[in-house]
Order: C-alpha cells, then structure tokens, then sequence
C-alpha cells in the first residue's frame, strides 16, 4: 500500500478565519502519485479544525457569527479551561462542531469532490 | 490495495429529512469483494450530510426540531449566504453539526457496526 | 494491505463522562506491526462518541455544561425518542455534537499527532 503525509503550516493573524486549502491538498496529493484510496485532511491543533463546505464569503461570515453565539469567546470567565492562563476555551468548542478533520476518496488521482466542496 | 466506489443518487422531497441508506452502503460492499478496511460514506453536496444512528422515528423528529433551533430557516435575511439568491444558508450550518461522511471499518466483509448503528 | 481491529470495553458509571484511551489506541496500533496508514477510532454505541481534544479538566467541565446546553437531558418529555421507554434522547444529540469517530494517520508506528492531542 502507498502511503505519503505532509504537513502544512498556516499563520492566521485573526482569532477565527477560514483559509481555502484545496489546491494545498490537491499538489500533495499529486505528489504522492496515489491513483485510489482515501485522502485524510486533519488539524494538528485542538483549537483548529478541518472541514469541507462553500468558498462563499456570506457563508463564512455566517458561520463565524453562529460559531460565536454557539461558544461565545466572552466572557472568558464562562470556561473554566480559561483558568489555565489560556483565552482559548471557546474555540476548543467551535472545534467539535467544525470539526477536527476530514476523509476524502481519491479516484483516478483526484479528490473526489462533489461540485462545490472545498476544503477549509 | 483494493479499492471501489459507487455514487448513489437520492431524491428528497422535503427540504429536510433522514434516509437510510445502509443497505445500499452493505450492496456497494458487497459487489467490491473488500474483505478488510475502511468504507468511506460521503455527502458530495455542501448542503448534506451522511450521520449514523438509531433508525427510530421519534429521534428523526426530535433532529428535525433541535436542527432548527440551532440552525433556523427563516427569516432567510439571517444568513448573509442568502443574498447569493439562494435560501439554503441553513442547512449549510445543519450539515455542520450532523457531519459530512462517515468512516466505517469493514471486517470479514461486512460493516463493522453496532447493534443499533445505521447509516443516513 | 494490513488490518487489524480490537474492540475495548468501557464502563462508564456516571451518565456523561470523558474517557482518555490513547494508551489503549497506541497499545493496539503497536499489535497490529501496522507502519503507514489509517487508524479508525469509533464508538459502536449510538448514544456515544470518540474525539480528539485537550486532556485538561477544566475543558471538560466546559463541555458537559455545554452539551447540557446544546441538548437537555431534562425533561424526557423533550425528546420523542423517550416515548420509546428510553431516557438517553439527549445523548443521541450531544453525539451529534462530538463525533462518532476519528480518523487519525499513522506514521512510522505512531499515531501521528500535534503535541496536545489525545483520543477520548
């Protein structure tokens, strides 16, 4: 079995954004030469997550007003995680609902993509 | 390394509801031989998702009811992804907490599932 | 291509807890001699979940009040599943909310996790 991982870094300045990384996966995937088999996306980072929808800025916009009402990151003192010194407990519970990775089927070298999936 | 895949097609006349396609999933295994490894069970559209749990009407109902209370369809102006003319910015956010695809382990050539597990 | 399953057991006394099993999972990865590729961790019971995140104690008290939030376990009578005799509605929720399973990559033998990752 073929077998190739990369790991990619992204800087985002701001607390929440969604970065487009398709074409990243997609030339790893080339790279690799794997023709079929499945194609694991993931986070490394438990504040961060991995998930597949539109490139469509409203949409981005909306999820990251519904994220906020779903785990509001103020006030810091509704997460007990906060106590740690750390101001992130609201986007380890973002995280669960944006979830941590993806799988995606590789056929003929390709993602196996619907019209519109995209990777984020 | 074996490898097959299959796209189904489902038509769904409500703007929201459950199918279970678990017996399509196990005929797709079937006809690929695979006698050990994984079944990936993806959505190819943004607005969808593939979820296992319990075939049971009343859970579906209460889906159906809590879906809408985290994620609700109207007023259509509460999604900036509306303006593109759609009226779907909903279930783009519903797909988000029931998941995209799931990932099964295949052992001995059957689904390796729980006693309730079923696939949607 | 290798694969290699194991089923653990847990009793979890208490109606929600979080359990850390990544010892058990890398335990399980080094009997399977498996070098390269995926590692599926699901739950086989419906009203629970596998996900990777923090092993940090104040994050936990976050979640259970958060899912709490998200998905009541009172009062039964909010969920039509518990006309069925059951009283575990909201657990079928909150599993929506966590995942059923994790996907993680296998490297050189290990589990090829960022520093705080872990399984529960």
């Amino acid at each position: 079995m073929k077998s190739y991982h990369k790991e990619l870094w992204l800087q985002i300045p701001a607390r929440m954004d969604f970065i487009n990384i398709t074409s990243d996966v997609e030339r790893a995937l080339q790279e690799s030469g794997i023709q079929e088999g499945l194609c694991l996306v993931n986070a490394m980072h438990i504040t961060a997550s991995v998930f597949i929808n539109d490139d469509e800025p409203g949409l981005h916009q909306d999820y990251k007003r519904w994220l906020e009402e779903l785990a509001p990151h103020e006030p810091l003192t509704r997460y007990q995680h906060n106590r740690t010194g750390e101001d992130n407990g609201d986007a380890h519970h973002k995280r669960q609902i944006m979830g941590r990775e993806v799988v995606v089927a590789v056929t003929k070298g390709r993602l196996h993509f619907g019209t519109w999936e995209q990777i984020f």
